[in-house]
């Protein structure tokens, strides 16, 4: 891996540095080619950051930045009165070409939006997409998008992300022609609302794409597909009540009343662990990050909520789309696809 | 419980008379008051019908039909080409109030267009919503609607649905005031799409509504409403992707490769027995039947994929409707809750 440089939106996220720091170290730790800045209050910050390994401490930069986004504000107003908050200064170092991507776990609408100001999306994109890789039951991934950048698609949109998708699941999943499928309510073609249909009619007469038509809610974990597109509404919607539903499964799983003996409490736990060995690759931290497709550079959205791990996960997610990058690979094939527009 | 009888689509669904028939058997011996019609093919029903005692052979009647809707026919077409058609029949025995409730496994957007038709919507209704019960985390159920009859909604029909879901919580869940919400993409004021946010502001000032907000995906199953109201398309996906996880999951319950010595497997088994039981009611068979609310009588539309035991769930949804008298209180409450057309 040659050398990188992602910067971090310290504060971002419902707990800020006592979740990005020591996950941007244990990045770090894991990647020894991989250089961190830091975006936020140092008060905040540094203490977190004693008695560390000096190999570590010295590829970590701390930027400081007066403000934040609050997770609540509303994106225009939150753009509008962006100057000096950690986000902005993370995005910036991005624009300036003094780090290859960004890392946030602050306000989806306000990162989305500010991305597509200040990193400009590609020749081609309306807007920029999210995507995350879902863990399927054959052991593979099947990319979902859009998971709520754009809550209203028309077919040109669901279109682009199809080409964004089968892109990315080219480069990063290292699939040779991913199959393509739309999310809708029924398998027959005249299923659905129109926008979907006009995609399909589209998408079937794209050669480049290996579209394989409509898929329906209860495909998402098959593998039927390697990617899944949907607007915005639907797909954050669809991943919710998927990490809702796993929550309650991984919490059942480990929640139990009766009082056992020793021995009985001790093959229980074995069970269990093998259990949620079986069933961790479901758990959302495995798949945190969202990845703003469409940008000219990579922007990473991690889960608000998310813990340690789960943000590791998603620094992880930023070194893998700049190793393989992925918005110069999108930007030749949106070349090839897409209708020009002149 | 009084005397009631059920028409039943015979035909219905991808196995026809196989689950069908001893799925009604099966209702019939733990119902003493029911009585079932069949209808569909006499030569395809009467072979299931040896050896069962005379007291449950009483209370059901083959009514005979020449044809079927097939499952993957467009609605408009199967419903031109209805007559002489199980599904038309039974809706028929309804109308003639021959009988109190009508449940069918078959194509779901020719049940809802042949229901409307036979059977008319409620005053202030415009079209019915498909709802189901689902199983919460907390061992009490959540009402979802619509789940597919309609893929497009304006804010007006997600206020009806919001009013149905309502009295249906309150007669058949007995909630008292139910807590109802509206599906979105965040909890804040200001998200998610028009007709959402339109439906939003009307359920706040609707006195008779206990409206408690915006909900997301990963709340479906934890108990935070009793009545979740969303489009059909969105209602639809989210009901397959829930669906689709659990099967998941219980399917890596019962899965396992390495080999084990006799007690290993012992008590392996003895633990995946627990745990199923613990599972069990998120399992989609123990929900099967969604019921389609806004109409004058009952119809009970099963899975089409459902088995003997999902089947007869479907059936106890249609006696349970029937004694609450469903159809008859939403009618009610709609008069003093809907603003009036005139």
């Amino acid at each position: 891996m040659t050398c990188l440089t992602i910067a971090l939106d310290a504060m971002g996220g419902d707990f800020g540095p006592c979740v990005t720091v020591p996950a941007s170290l244990q990045a770090l730790a894991s990647n020894p080619a991989l250089n961190i800045q830091l975006v936020g209050d140092p008060a905040a910050i540094t203490p977190l950051l004693v008695n560390i390994h000096p190999d570590i401490l010295n590829r970590l930069t701390v930027i400081p930045a007066e403000f934040m986004v609050a997770n609540d504000a509303k994106p225009s107003h939150a753009i509008r009165n962006s100057r000096g908050t950690s986000m902005r200064i993370a995005l910036n170092q991005v624009k300036d070409g003094l780090a290859q991507a960004c890392v946030s776990a602050g306000n989806t609408g306000a990162l989305m939006g500010l991305s597509k100001l200040m990193l400009k999306p590609l020749d081609g994109i309306e807007r920029p997409a999210l995507v995350t890789a879902l863990p399927n039951q054959n052991g593979g991934k099947t990319l979902l998008l859009d998971l709520g950048a754009n809550v209203e698609c028309d077919s040109e949109m669901l279109v682009q992300f199809a080409v964004m998708g089968a892109v990315m699941a080219e480069e990063i999943l290292q699939i040779p022609r991913p199959r393509v499928a739309l999310l809708n309510i029924g398998e027959e073609e005249t299923k659905g609302l129109d926008n979907i249909q006009a995609a399909a009619a589209i998408l079937k007469n794209t050669q480049q794409i290996n579209y394989i038509g409509y898929l329906e809610g209860n495909d998402l974990l098959t593998g039927e597909t390697d990617v899944l597109v949907c607007d915005g509404f639907v797909g954050n919607v669809t991943l919710k009540t998927l990490e809702g539903v796993v929550r309650v499964f991984l919490s059942l799983l480990s929640s139990g009343k009766r009082k056992r003996s020793w021995w009985m409490k001790l093959i229980g736990y074995w069970f269990k662990k093998s259990l949620s060995k079986r069933f961790g690759h479901l758990n959302p931290d495995r798949y945190n990050g969202a990845c703003l497709l469409g940008l000219r550079s990579t922007v990473i959205k991690s889960h608000g909520a998310a813990n340690q791990q789960a943000f590791t996960v998603a620094i992880e997610q930023a070194i893998q789309a700049v190793e393989r990058n992925v918005p110069t690979q999108i930007a030749a094939r949106l070349q090839a696809v897409l209708p020009k527009s002149d």
